[in-house]
């Protein structure tokens, strides 16, 4: 059957997205049921065999709307329910039924966030919505300039680009061959993704100088000082630092201001990394811990994770507010960016970024914004701390669970071991840790067999794998944390 | 009003998600009626001083669902129409019914790319999309690899970091200052982010070689040679050729044979910028263009600009199928990838990526290829460029307007000037180019005033100022070329 834009195909299309509004509408109540599993796994090589009829493979002729529809259906039926109160597995999760509205809205504009010219309202948007985020840091109207990214690892890799550029302009068109050697600083727990902007950008991953964490996971600002010094002892130029603001596995916060304080006595940029973090900022009771993050020199903040906004939303925010960006990133494609233009070219922001074409991430999360003010964000995130503090408070008393780090939560990471029966007398060493290595794997595996809950596990340094669990899904329960406990207890006490 | 998670908010959650369908169908609607206008032009001052209470503002308070609603009608009424018949401005535009729908439930869905674990049925799309795009390009089932990526211009960088990396893998651990100085060549029609590719990796944009093109705007491929030797006379090394396929402002497709041979005979990594020309390996008719594409190292295409699929959806294909990517973008964040995982870890992506998270842009592609099959895609496509011919064949006769080049339209691009009465009977030379490059930003500004339809237009070299006509809307109809021509005389006549 014709759809539009074929001539007296409205109904038609009306109806076939009617269709399909319906059953994303079942499926987004069933979501929310704890009755319903989070997944119904199945290996590749099944899903690719096909299942029930449900085939990938796409032939060369055109299938009908009643198929599309079946299609649809199994898509979300094999799907991983990352929006269910017991999916704990990522720190992106929930569904937030206002932000769904914005990306319904925001796919049916379809434009494109190069020029003011095709996107008036979302650029104006942008806007608005940086210069709050802005403001949440503590940066004054004078300060403060951001871009939308895809994704924190592309925001991290924007902030080692404008700072390199800050320090050698000249980097832009003469290369690195005609700078100095480069050293960059991050903590051990860091994000990869800083390693992964200097491959990038060819620092080299060997000039990352990885600064040792305390016990809890926050970088010492002894060892940062130590750690320039010795770079500038082998010859390179240290000019970054990536301080992290809540870090992936235990959701640790740096010290700011010390190491605030350390990258003005060296004059270095000094970049947060507030990807999972910056959330807290909406929080008066727990914005405390990002206190110095005004000193920084550019920020990654994504709003798709503590905030709960749908994927994707990430931002980079930058303090220099002399358009840095422009400067580092233009290229002054004439065929997009006519200086001609009748309308204040500033607006154009195709030239801030290393992106031509640039996907519409603010609506939802001005939608969001509009929908709750920072008084609904903030119960939000307040609420899934408290689902932290009482999952901790459970372990702490527990002989069959052991916490990874003693000290409570500053976000909403919580790491611990299960202990199963077989390895409760064995002592702490080498033969238990070998054990307890295999434990998670195999609770997870069971775990996902079963699909009715999902937490993420992970090797760190000298620690065999353990559990992370993380809040970032406001649908999450006490009775749910209770669940995942019972559930790790019932998989993996016979092991 | 609550909404979901919260118990009980089912009924008011789908009457709100329903109410905002029902505004996004009435869009939807008027879209494709030429009654309705492209655009309802401001200017940025006026948009942010509040129409009509549309304010873009956000307070600390929280709004009700119904302002909301209200929000989104502006927001689409102050916005650009992309998917209107008369829409000419960009490379991208329409609004496929499939696509959206495919949109809508990705959005639904709520995941991301990184690992099998959270997205199986999209990883495995991903797979069965890009080796039907691969075969396409006319690889064998030994070869070829690929990601999505947010815009080509990301996918350009990324060629560029497999090519560097596949001659020179140290300088992903020890930077560019352990390797030689590199010299990349393309087109001086190309697109601008190669230069922007090599300004990140730190090669440098002086060391990126624009080579001379024909009156066409092809790559000479004599030039080419000559570029390759003088360059390694000047002591660098020569590493990469980016090709393209369909040049943004000509829509010229380069010799790719000819390049092949040449790239083969010095080893140099070819890539091919098919962003804008991939979609014409669709079209049986049109696929002769791209001849020799299968002999490049990687490629660029992007579905959402030639196939009408939403934006974004944007890949990178690469020939060597021994994941080149992994090796080059890997860094093993355990917390993520772990490979005592239960499942083939090799459907876990995120590791080949220079993104951690990545947005879920497969499935609208998928299930357009599922409802239209190869034939919906080509007629689709053949259609545009016969609305290219069309309006050159118009062009050809009239003394009002000028081809910017004699030769038949490659691709759909149509570029051209209008000459108002006063410059018409000008000699050609400085002195009409002076008021002829005056001519396109004054009938645009009016156009956009007017907001009736919209064309784009940039200078070029030493030409000045002129039209460029893009057809990749399958709404255009003949009658629509005929109305553009119209009313640009209707605009520029007393110019």
């Amino acid at each position: 059957m014709d759809l539009l834009p074929t001539e007296g195909s409205e109904e038609a299309s009306r109806h076939f997205l009617q269709e399909i509004v319906n059953i994303l509408l079942a499926y987004m109540c069933k979501l929310f049921k704890r009755s319903t599993k989070v997944l119904d796994f199945h290996h590749p090589h099944q899903l690719k065999e096909g299942l029930e009829g449900f085939t990938l493979e796409l032939s060369d002729q055109p299938e009908n709307l009643e198929q599309l529809l079946v299609d649809c259906r199994d898509t979300l039926k094999y799907g991983v329910k990352t929006g269910h109160p017991r999916f704990f597995n990522q720190l992106s999760s929930g569904l937030d039924i206002i932000g769904l509205a914005g990306e319904w809205l925001t796919s049916t504009a379809n434009t494109n966030m190069f020029t003011y010219e095709i996107s008036p309202v979302f650029i104006l948007m942008e806007e608005v919505v940086l210069r709050k985020m802005m403001d949440m840091l503590g940066w004054s109207n004078e300060e403060g300039d951001g871009i939308f990214c895809p994704g924190g690892t592309v925001s991290n890799l924007y902030s080692v680009l404008l700072a390199r550029y800050h320090f050698f302009p000249e980097v832009k068109s003469r290369g690195m061959s005609a700078i100095p050697r480069l050293a960059m600083f991050t903590s051990s727990h860091s994000h990869y993704s800083i390693q992964k902007s200097a491959a990038v950008l060819g620092i080299g991953t060997e000039n990352v100088l990885l600064v040792k964490c305390d016990e809890r996971g926050k970088m010492i600002p002894g060892e940062l000082e130590s750690s320039i010094a010795s770079a500038k002892d082998r010859g390179l130029y240290p000019f970054y630092v990536s301080a992290t603001a809540g870090t992936t596995v235990y959701g640790a916060f740096d010290p700011l201001n010390d190491i605030a304080d350390i990258c003005e006595r060296h004059g270095l940029w000094m970049h947060v990394d507030a990807a999972w973090g910056g959330g807290l900022l909406m929080s008066k009771r727990h914005r405390v811990k990002l206190q110095g993050i005004d000193r920084s020199s550019s920020v990654t903040w994504n709003p798709h994770k503590m905030m709960g906004v749908p994927l994707q939303c990430a931002t980079l925010l930058v303090r220099k507010k002399v358009s840095l960006n422009f400067e580092c990133n233009q290229l002054c494609a004439e065929y997009l960016f006519q200086p001609d233009k009748h309308y204040d070219t500033s607006y154009d922001t195709g030239d801030k970024t290393i992106q031509c074409g640039r996907h519409v991430d603010v609506f939802k999360l001005w939608l969001m914004w509009k929908a709750k003010g920072m008084e609904g964000f903030e119960s939000q995130i307040n609420k899934c701390l408290e689902n932290a503090e009482y999952l901790f408070d459970k372990l702490k008393n527990r002989t069959d669970f052991l916490l990874v780090f003693e000290s409570k939560p500053e976000h909403s990471n919580v790491c611990f071991w299960y202990l199963p029966h077989s390895l409760r007398n064995l002592p702490p060493g080498c033969e238990r840790d070998k054990k307890l290595h295999a434990v998670a794997p195999k609770i997870k595996a069971k775990m996902m067999e079963e699909g009715l809950t999902m937490i993420g596990y992970q090797p760190l340094g000298n620690k065999v794998n353990f559990f992370r669990c993380v809040f970032s899904n406001s649908a999450t329960q006490r009775e749910d944390v209770d669940f995942l406990l019972d559930e790790i207890v019932r998989l993996g006490h016979d092991l």
